[in-house]
């Protein structure tokens, strides 16, 4: 599939499709990073083990330190949805999540894909995620008060590619 | 489970849990109501069949002639998705849709659901769908421009129950 090869970034950065013997570094990085609760951790590694969606992973020197789960989303023509996106806390700050995320929109574009979808929480503590979306070229799209519970409301980004 | 008994309705309709013998009867409803793609259609009954999602229909005289495809939302404390709703052509205008929503909203809310959320078409043929939306109490809370394909956006409503 065009696109799934290995891809060297700078600052030696390489992004490859996720493999089985990945799983504990991404189950590790969800928890380490304590940006998810235990069911959002539980949730993103369903959607890892269940082999239903794209998954990709960034590596530097060797060590997997992020990973991105997204797909087509049902029912459009051209729309994507990033569904996770995560860093290892000891590899943030330095382009991983930027690199990573960068992939992923050229890959979707090389699929012939024309917009990402995503939704983030829009708790304070979610502010740097959110403008890390922004500077990213996301936009606000929608926010449902109190979704994810209350005081915790979802805030859906869209970018066009 | 509670709420998951039959229930007579104002005119005679009856509402009920989804049984496997009601599948053709959903399928063509599905096509005959001709708002939906063949992809949609596709989509509708594969989570009919999954059996991952809960579903209930309306009947009128014996006959099923609508039903409604809902869950709890993943990753919230107390948000539900309405996924699918559909009624006969033959049995539209007659408060059909409406008895079907608000057995839905009182199921939702007896398992403590708090807000529904649903998507739809923002296409001007969509405009009653999104009329009766709006005077059932649903709220927009989002539109993702050419989310279905350019020129057919997808519009979030937000009911707080």
């Amino acid at each position: 599939m065009a696109g799934l090869h290995s891809q060297a970034c700078p600052m030696g950065l390489t992004i490859r499709p996720f493999e089985a013997s990945d799983r504990d570094a991404v189950a590790g990085m969800l928890v380490d990073c304590a940006a998810f609760s235990d069911e959002e951790v539980r949730v993103a590694l369903e959607m890892v083990d269940c082999r239903g969606y794209l998954l990709f992973v960034i590596e530097e020197d060797g060590a997997v330190r992020g990973y991105a789960c997204i797909d087509r989303t049902p029912l459009t023509v051209s729309t994507w949805h990033l569904y996770w996106i995560c860093v290892h806390p000891g590899a943030q700050r330095r382009g991983v999540g930027t690199s990573l995320q960068q992939y992923i929109e050229d890959f979707i574009r090389s699929q012939a894909g024309e917009r990402v979808v995503l939704e983030t929480s829009g708790r304070p503590d979610y502010e740097r995620t959110r403008r890390f979306y922004e500077r990213s070229g996301y936009e606000p799209a929608g926010r449902i008060r109190d979704y994810y519970k209350p005081g915790d409301d979802c805030v859906l980004y869209l970018k066009v590619l």
